[in-house]
């Protein structure tokens, strides 16, 4: 159930070739506080950069717009165009009073099929509902199971999360999608300035083959339908929420068989804790190592040692789901025992860089055969 | 056949479980200048941290020794010890007057067997020989052919490279060397200073999974017993084996099926080409593509964007096989003519950027279900 002044509409516009639904809405009966991250990307598609614009305005928001099967993106101006319009033309029919996000994913390069978008778009507000269900499977593509959260105020607000993961199956389906709804009210100026440092360490902690996306976005929209949140508590949540998104993306990784947790600390700065994890989560060794079990400490050093974390080798600490590993120097370890406790759902690195007292944790899976096949399958 | 004045010897010595060749060494009949480049790995070997040591005292080389088999790294201060004894032993083995460079690749964190180590290198001088192919062979590890080549300058001196790859098969055996040996005399300073960019543009321009090692070296030595070399022709001739060397590196990265080489022009400036061709080359949805012979030039922008080099998108174009499929706007062309011309032994892809004049190369491999095969491959 979405937060109060919320609801939500899906359907299958036929932009998907497989007639899923592929178009959805999120709208708020008022306009919406609301902090933004988009991708890095010097390639970014028009909707993160008319995202940004619209962020950078200072304009509230009353709801988004998004469609899967295509990215509009590398489509010229034209394709900027195509944007703008649909968001012209979903806050008419939706009849907002503040502007919608719109956000595309799916296939780079092709122009949006702009006469399905519009007619899939009249048809929404036939499908207004207070669930988030629909919405949060509308946004996928080629994510195995829906991404859904929520979390409850000690003061009544909620917040309701959808995401989409970056299981790249098709060509080019690669985008990164979070939306956080919620009820509360908040100080949006203390929310933004908080949301680049929630966005590292959950959704940029997360990575499933290190190839950042055109479309990449996360929004956080509060309308203030219950009333005022305590900051504090709200962040918390927020972070804890966009954590549990961020981690299903990573579980939900193209071919994965299971999560990879890298939890650093000791480190000599957040900064360098984040980067270390990142890097080892990241590591094409590591993740093969991982798929067959193997508690190969020799890898995650070789990772760290590239990350650009500073390291003290005679303090560098590893233990591989609770059992420790190294500690300055080789540790005698039952290696098949440890093999077996890793046939699990996830699986823990935990990494002391023995150079300070920061921590930080980062998400990935395992790098399967299944990947390659699915990347690899494409037939011209 | 060796430059002038230095000779080669290899044997199995019994650190590689599988009994072939692990220890050789070349010596020259007089002191070399040299230089060199190691891991930027914070968590570098033994063997790196000495000949870093060496290469910034200025003092000259004789030779080197090197073992397959076992890294020596993650091995503390005893690892620092063995190393230190194994260059004084052969120093005092091969009777040279300057020092030997010592280079250790195989598994991390495992002491060194230094009995079967010295026996080994007892043994070596009754071996010593003028071809250097038996070299090339013993400092392999999961390299599936000896990488070797030579260049011969228009004043008759010599240069011979021989080189191992990164491919992986085993657990950690991941250290990528490379060693020129030449009969030219040269500005030891000049060289020095060319050399940095000369691996730039070479070694670090190669990437089969982006997982940087421990031990990872390259350098160049030179005796000067046929007399001086005209300098901008050593540098060209030294930049030029170099890069036969890593692209055979790249051609050889596990579970590969084909070299993929990125040319990027057009970029702001070199740093951001060579950025942009090693992001492009290392992307794992490329690779994958590539694997499948796929066109899929989505994911080339994707890496590209993601890389840090500026891009203008009206401007940029991409061509693959020859054939461009986007610029500014995508292209129409025959998906199944390129998808065929890519069934060749290397598939090459040019990128514009439309922000300059700047030109750069890198080189990798289409990862495979092999390489994930390979590297899951372990049993406890």
């Amino acid at each position: 159930m979405l937060p109060q002044g919320f609801l939500a509409a899906a359907l299958a516009a036929g932009i998907k070739p497989s007639g899923k639904p592929d178009l959805s809405a999120v709208v708020s009966d008022r306009p919406c506080q609301w902090a933004f991250a988009g991708t890095r990307s010097a390639a970014a598609a028009a909707c993160v950069e008319r995202a940004r614009v619209l962020y950078a305005s200072g304009a509230p928001l009353q709801g988004l717009l998004v469609n899967a099967g295509n990215a509009n993106a590398a489509t010229g101006e034209a394709g900027q165009q195509d944007n703008a319009q649909m968001a012209a033309r979903a806050a008419q029919v939706f009849r907002t009073q503040a502007a919608l996000l719109t956000a595309s994913t799916g296939v780079i390069g092709h122009r949006l099929p702009m006469e399905r978008v519009e007619a899939g778009l009249a048809q929404l507000p036939a499908h207004w509902q207070t669930a988030a269900l629909a919405h949060a499977e509308a946004i996928m593509t080629t994510d195995t199971y829906p991404k859904l959260f929520d979390r409850t105020l000690s003061t009544g607000q909620r917040l309701v999360g959808v995401a989409k993961g970056s299981g790249m199956i098709h060509p080019d389906m690669a985008t990164m999608f979070s939306f956080v709804y919620t009820d509360a009210a908040v100080d949006e100026e203390a929310l933004r300035s908080a949301f680049g440092g929630i966005v590292a360490r959950t959704f940029n902690a997360v990575t499933v083959d290190g190839d950042t996306s055109t479309n990449d976005m996360t929004a956080v929209l509060c309308n203030g339908a219950a009333g005022e949140a305590e900051m504090s508590e709200f962040l918390v949540a927020l972070e804890a929420l966009m954590r549990d998104l961020a981690r299903e993306i990573a579980r939900d990784g193209e071919g994965a068989t299971t999560l990879l947790t890298i939890r650093v600390s000791g480190a000599a700065s957040e900064l360098e804790a984040l980067q270390a994890a990142r890097t080892c989560a990241g590591s094409a060794l590591l993740k093969s190592a991982v798929n067959g079990r193997d508690p190969n400490w020799g890898r995650i050093i070789a990772a760290l040692g590239r990350s650009g974390a500073q390291l003290n080798m005679n303090k560098l600490t590893v233990a591989v789901q609770g059992t420790p590993v190294f500690a300055g120097l080789p540790l005698v370890y039952d290696e098949a025992a440890v093999s077996q406790s890793m046939r699990a759902p996830e699986v823990i690195v935990d990494l002391g860089l023995g150079t300070g007292t920061a921590q930080g944790e980062a998400w990935g899976c395992d790098l399967s055969a299944e990947y390659v096949r699915i990347n690899a399958d494409y037939t011209t």
